[in-house]
């Protein structure tokens, strides 16, 4: 029977791998790396590097493909489906690799960054696969450290006040409206600042890109004064690495409300 | 300078710690325990475990202090003032407990189940000591894999279904309604198995307790077939264990809504 680990790997500090991940690392034969480009390849690099630091050379293999495009010119309401034609289209490329690059007997792993429960696609991949049924595996999910846990751990905050609750959505959400009924968010794969809507509203922000990486980059303070400083050294980095994985915390002050 | 760690261990299996953890643990001379009673002995005892499976004996030193109990008497609109005068009287034991028995040129840690981001109080309560002024350190945090991202590793799901969000909540909020604007619900510290107002409602619940440890118990299924079952087998195990830690994910079916 084939098996395959979905391992979560951190936010990017190579130190914030389990010891769990470790074990399940050591126990994979053939690694499946997916590439979204170039401007990615740092990424698939710190990959290789972890490898490289916690297994012997020789002693696993790794097959990398070409992650299909997610189609970018679907609007707002079309965002749903053209995941799902991705997810789909992605789910042929991983029956095929699993198909054609893991023996009957071998373990497979893929590598998420941060945790597979937040925003990921692996495991509804992963459970596409299995229906289709042209191929059989096990496999099991090793939780990792989230970017969202690294970001509050690096500003030294919690993510929800005593007693109260915590919303993690997008940025795309965001820019609809500021959720109801909570007045802590984290938000993720906001390509646009949504926090901007916001910056008349007394609201503490607390910002990160590269977390936990030599890259890292921390802002925090009231919206109105650290959301344009955010925006000058989002739009810099950007243009200096080429690419940019970022994640903030709002925090509203109730007031009278 | 007295330096502090404020260490996430996961939320129950030893080999969820990061090497970043062990790292730190290996970094620190005085570790602060802090005992709830009698109940809570073996999750006292599993971190004693944890710190004999990574140091060398003798390298370090314990320290036990009795947790004072949270005024459970206070009812739902008092909750918040209640925390507060407990997080007072915690902030007086951990200042004594910093004084006596920190060295100046030494580190201290706390051990956090999860991630001490989540409804934990350690970062709150080390930054009133903080502003107190009677004690001066430096501080940082490392992230832990949480009870959540465990939960829902062990059941093989995300947090969020596609570009949708996910808000963690408590079981004392979930008792007041459904949360507005989310169908995806995660619900900590409820001892009172608020799912039960919602029965009625497609919706798919994903419990567990006691998760990564030999206890560990998983329940899922609809709300209506699985809210009885994990009804049942939680009150056993309370009752043999003495305690219980158990979290769940909510996961509500739009329809056509």
């Amino acid at each position: 029977m084939r098996e395959i680990h979905v391992i979560g790997i951190g936010a990017g500090d190579p130190e914030q791998l389990t010891l769990q991940a470790v074990r399940a690392l050591r126990g994979t034969d053939v690694f499946f790396l997916l590439d979204k480009g170039e401007e990615k390849s740092d990424l698939t690099r710190l990959r290789l590097d972890i490898l490289g630091a916690h297994l012997p050379e020789g002693s696993y293999r790794v097959v990398e493909a070409r992650d299909p495009e997610r189609d970018r010119r679907a609007g707002g309401t079309a965002y749903s489906p053209a995941v799902g034609d991705w997810r789909s289209a992605r789910a042929g490329i991983y029956e095929r690799m699993i198909v054609e690059e893991l023996g009957d007997d071998e373990t497979g792993a893929f590598l998420v960054w941060g945790d597979p429960a937040l925003y990921d696609s692996t495991i509804g991949i992963l459970d596409e696969v299995l229906a289709r049924g042209a191929v059989s595996f096990a496999y099991d999910v090793v939780p990792g450290v989230s970017s969202v846990s690294a970001l509050v751990a690096r500003h030294r905050t919690g993510l929800n006040r005593v007693a109260r609750p915590v919303q993690i959505t997008t940025g795309r959400r965001l820019a609809e409206g500021f959720p109801e009924g909570v007045d802590d968010v984290v938000v993720m794969l906001d390509a646009h600042q949504s926090f901007r809507h916001y910056a008349d509203e007394d609201i503490d922000i607390y910002w990160g890109a590269y977390i936990g990486t030599p890259d890292e980059i921390l802002v925090s303070g009231p919206l109105a004064e650290a959301g344009p400083e955010i925006e000058r050294v989002r739009a810099q980095a950007r243009e200096r690495k080429g690419w940019i994985m970022d994640t903030y915390l709002l925090r509203r002050n109730p007031g009278e409300r």
